[in-house]
């Protein structure tokens, strides 16, 4: 990445987004959307595609799969700590606080016999998730602290998995 | 991938692990975990390594990032869609249902006010997600509404979204 002149720092793009967004509070809502598509021959290979992006995701061979990719359990936790790493770049920027170095995480118990329905009083998905964060810098504890408090009330991801959200799923058959 | 005599189907592998975790429920207690780590020099460049797998999460740059990758709400859509698929999957295997193509989309509204915090009675968070499930086959409506439902229930990233989980984070200051 070339950083010129001419791009704003994070500071300034999240000062931009402040007043704008105080301006005009509906421009507030966006709507992020994934497609994906199971690999026709497989039996757990999945393709992704957001906006220009693409990955795959699959399971281990343990599990039946190809291990092409990290598996969605995987993901889930990936797309927690790395919003608490941007999450914690962007406050960093908005608080004044310098950051060095940033690297967090993620780890959570999860039992299959949910999963494969081998006891139903058994949850499927996670019990709960641990992060771990290892920062450092040039700021006082209690700076990083401020900033850490921030980071856990602001964190797109965080505050969908503690909240929890309602899942709308439409099936359509196709022909 | 290379389908040999000696790799047992999808079929095979979970009447194997359901019988392994009834004989032995104490062995189905899994603990996923990925490491990342904030790119130095980039605003919000995150790699990701989880087991062998690693791949780069970043924001565009219309949010200060260098659109390296997905974002991490987009991850998280990613997580859900792809663990929607795996879980027709291996239940379609399991009910002896036929699948023959399987796509699932997944978008959701989010108010990056809350993320921001330019007003902090607007939550971080997706409010809801919608999934979009296509699927293709012979058989009834009837078996893929059976199917759906077996998914619905035993979904792991779906569980965890509805059902909620607390996120213990402990914040390391190095020196």
């Amino acid at each position: 990445m070339t950083i010129t002149g001419t791009v704003p720092t994070l500071s300034q793009t999240v000062e931009g987004f402040s007043s704008a967004l105080t301006a005009s509070p509906e421009a507030g809502t966006i709507t992020p959307k994934v497609t994906t598509q199971h690999q026709s021959g497989t039996a757990t290979t999945v393709t992704v595609q957001a906006g220009p992006h693409n990955f795959v995701i699959d399971e281990p061979e343990t599990l039946g799969g190809a291990n092409a990719g990290a598996n969605p359990v995987e993901h889930l936790l990936a797309s927690l700590a790395t919003c608490q790493v941007i999450t914690y770049q962007v406050w960093a920027a908005k608080l004044g606080i310098t950051v060095e170095t940033l690297e967090v995480d993620a780890h959570g118990d999860l039992d299959i016999r949910g999963f494969f329905g081998v006891d139903d009083s058994v949850p499927a998905g996670f019990n709960a998730i641990n992060t771990t964060v290892r920062i450092s810098g040039p700021e006082s504890a209690e700076r990083y602290a401020e900033l850490s408090a921030a980071v856990e009330a602001h964190c797109p991801v965080g505050d969908t998995l503690t909240r929890g959200v309602s899942i709308n799923t439409d099936v359509e058959i196709q022909p």
